[in-house]
């Protein structure tokens, strides 16, 4: 956990790395089953014939992972809603058994004209498996509460 | 259920409607708790004095459920993965309680140069309220395989 981080603190440029976790098989399944039931993502042989030549992560669960990892550091603790994410891209699979972490940037820091509690900050998110290899990037935007002055 | 699509099949502006889903308050709290613990979606309480007035559904909720509703159509049966997802936006929350359905139009349908076997679709979502307001925007991308010939 870090200290109770506002707009302020969210400079542009500034790096927030997560802790990791672990794909297993059984999660992979049980996700897809609920949100994204695919053969690829549900039935380990029917995966082994797609072009993905074996069980693969939904990239919706890789997203929801990645947010909740960066969750986890405290760093959201003053967000106020989002609005939206731009430009979500899978380049590489997550496999069972993966291990996947995100490195996230602050892409954007704007203030709000209209609202002087906020501002807009731009989170671009790339998260990578146990090979350092990007297996998601995605620019994930927030509205942040500005410290009371 | 329908008929076994290829891309051939989705042909620009064709649009598909999904049957819907009830939004409750345990599940909005349990997806929440897994992939997006923040207040607003996890704790009645803290709800009522964020800048929703109430329980929210997480958006990533709304567009897992969103593709879920999607895919029970039967319209991705010959998907062979997805590059990624651009321009999510909510413009309105989901509140527990809340029944959601989706309206997707074929955005574009363009054939591969390099692979003869397959094409990009990209499939526009517009997620509605039981009161047919848009409570998410999506623009996701699909490989579909083609027709054999």
């Amino acid at each position: 956990m870090i200290e109770d981080l506002y707009f302020e603190d969210f400079t542009l440029g500034r790096v927030f790395v997560t802790a990791g976790v672990t794909l297993t098989e059984a999660a992979i399944v049980d996700f897809a089953f609920q949100y994204d039931p695919q053969p690829f993502h549900l039935d380990r042989e029917a995966a082994q014939h797609s072009i993905f030549g074996g069980l693969v992560a939904s990239g919706f669960q890789t997203q929801c992972l990645s947010f909740r990892m960066f969750a986890q550091l405290g760093t959201l603790r003053n967000n106020l809603g989002g609005p939206g994410i731009d430009a979500i891209r899978w380049p590489r699979p997550v496999h069972a058994g993966d291990t996947i972490h995100c490195r996230v940037t602050v892409g954007e820091q704007r203030a709000s004209r209209s609202k002087p509690d906020r501002g807009t900050i731009r989170w671009d998110f790339e998260t990578l498996n146990q090979r350092d290899e990007v297996v998601m990037t995605a620019s994930f935007i927030s509205f942040m509460r500005r410290r009371e002055t």
